[in-house]
């Protein structure tokens, strides 16, 4: 299974494109579509979407990862393999996360890419590998020390919202296993409590929660939090 | 095949996560994504909704359907067989008017789920059952009478626009079949007449037509009816 | 592989109502969802997009386009075999650009159809064609001659925006090769320099480059060109 975290957008032509590529190098491999509208540029938020949703997937899964803004320019590609599954993606932090907290990890370097377009790795550099690697083949890259990976000083769990969901929720970068359920959060001059579902407020009422891949949610029962609470990707919370 | 019609979005991660465990629990059995947008707590709206959209489906088509604003809270899941389909869900509603006009009904009322996110059923309780379903088995399940499902006193067909599609298309939940094409209809203070199709009226015109699903729906020849007509998903219309 | 270029949105229910279509009347074909945002009613633009981002799919690919305002109307529905790949979609002026390019070029022309939906042929007519020319089967159509085809007289190379993408990058209806990169564009008063991706000038500065499938496209490094440059769909540009 070879699982898309990126970007691109669902409607075109970018996820496309690449699901194309796979399909003509892999096929009958099946691809999964989990993220396509990754904040642009923010790899930060993305690196700690990456080990909380990439999480429980059978092993041998390979993640293509794409928030790349640096894409043509020096920074080379990387694979990635964490406690079984294989990660393929640029080298610009979004996989510090996940190999800081995994057990066990290798990384390869993919050589410089030759005759491709400069600004669409992730159809023509990142697809290929991944389609390689989810067919059982290795791809011809050097094994390097996983010390090679750009590991920014990033903390384990950020205190700002990662990411707004269809349904106002905001999702933080915050492991729910850190906090105590009687804790309090602010975000934006409000102090909320924290509820184990939705129905366990009133309509209308804002709270937060461990979401179903066990980070810090901001939600509003039947409302939207990002409205409610006036916050945004990049919202600072805190204790 | 599996056909998901849900409010979780395509773009991430809601969709996404469903189909990888469907993919999982059920390899090889298609999955459309038919609806991924529908409007959020509209519980009614989805049920004019689903009749008309999942007409037409090959026998034995699952469909697991997700509009859910009490998950996490007391009500249970329920597995619906209609006319040969299979329908899986919260009971909130959401089936009401199918069961109402189906020839042939059983239902099941789903065990209360252990273990899993109180947040996210569509993942963790709806779609292992889908999958089961999809692959001739038959899930954990309590044969009740179809009274156990929430039947609202909702009427057969709801005067009001129920989604507005990716043109400005305003789809309501009145079967075409019961009104007679020289009806006008009212909406937001515009009286419109019937026509068969978009370039049945000039340019920048707004009229009623039976949509390619049966319902009444509100359109602008080359325009946004949403736009042009001022309405929204709620909006009443009437005769 | 079936190739969707449409203007159907990815959310609901149009895509999924062809993907089924598709998936019943040709089981194991795999569909690839290209575009499905292409901007509605603008043929000329989707009309240049087409050669571009249809180049490089394997021989006997067959892409089911559709932007189709005349739906409905007196417009026929056609075939084009260009170059060994399949095309259909409706007589409107899409594959203007296509023929015109093509080495070698066939057209058919679909009957009328009979007993379907009049405003949704994407799903009714031009499905289960291209579902028949991916299981290697022909379709009952007539063989008509490329002058058949609706060919407006509109420019080799188009000089205005024809799609914003996830990013804000604006990709033009005009082939790079057919420039060179030392040429300066204008757009919106902005007199723009090329580049040859986004690393290569400082974050916050705009350019254009030959994006990744040989169309002149506008972008921003880390930043929004649609913002910052003040355009849109149909913004016009010059040398």
């Amino acid at each position: 299974m070879i699982v898309l975290f990126t970007d691109f957008g669902s409607d075109g032509p970018y996820t496309g494109q690449v699901q194309a590529r796979l399909y003509q190098q892999a096929p009958g491999v099946a691809v999964i579509n989990l993220f396509s509208d990754l904040v642009p540029y923010d790899i930060q938020a993305a690196a700690c979407l990456l080990p909380a949703y990439s999480a429980g997937f059978p092993p041998a899964t390979v993640f293509l990862c794409v928030v790349d803004p640096g894409v043509g320019g020096s920074r080379p590609g990387v694979v990635v393999k964490a406690d079984g599954c294989w990660y393929v993606g640029p080298n610009e932090g979004l996989f510090a996360l996940l190999v800081r907290r995994a057990g066990r990890v290798e990384c390869w370097q993919l050589p410089d890419p030759v005759g491709v377009s400069s600004s669409f790795h992730g159809r023509d550099v990142f697809a290929p590998a991944a389609a390689l690697l989810a067919t059982g083949a290795m791809v011809d890259a050097k094994a390097v020390s996983a010390v090679c990976l750009d590991q920014p000083d990033w903390p384990d769990d950020l205190f700002r919202v990662c990411y707004i969901d269809r349904f106002g929720n905001a999702i933080t970068g915050v492991r729910a296993a850190m906090l105590d359920t009687s804790q309090l959060l602010s975000v934006n001059g409000h102090r909320l409590k924290s509820a184990q579902t939705f129905s366990g407020v009133a309509p209308g009422d804002a709270f937060w929660y461990e979401n179903s891949n066990g980070l810090v949610e901001f939600a509003v029962n039947r409302g939207r939090a990002d409205q409610v609470l006036g916050i945004d990707v990049g919202t600072v919370i805190s204790l």
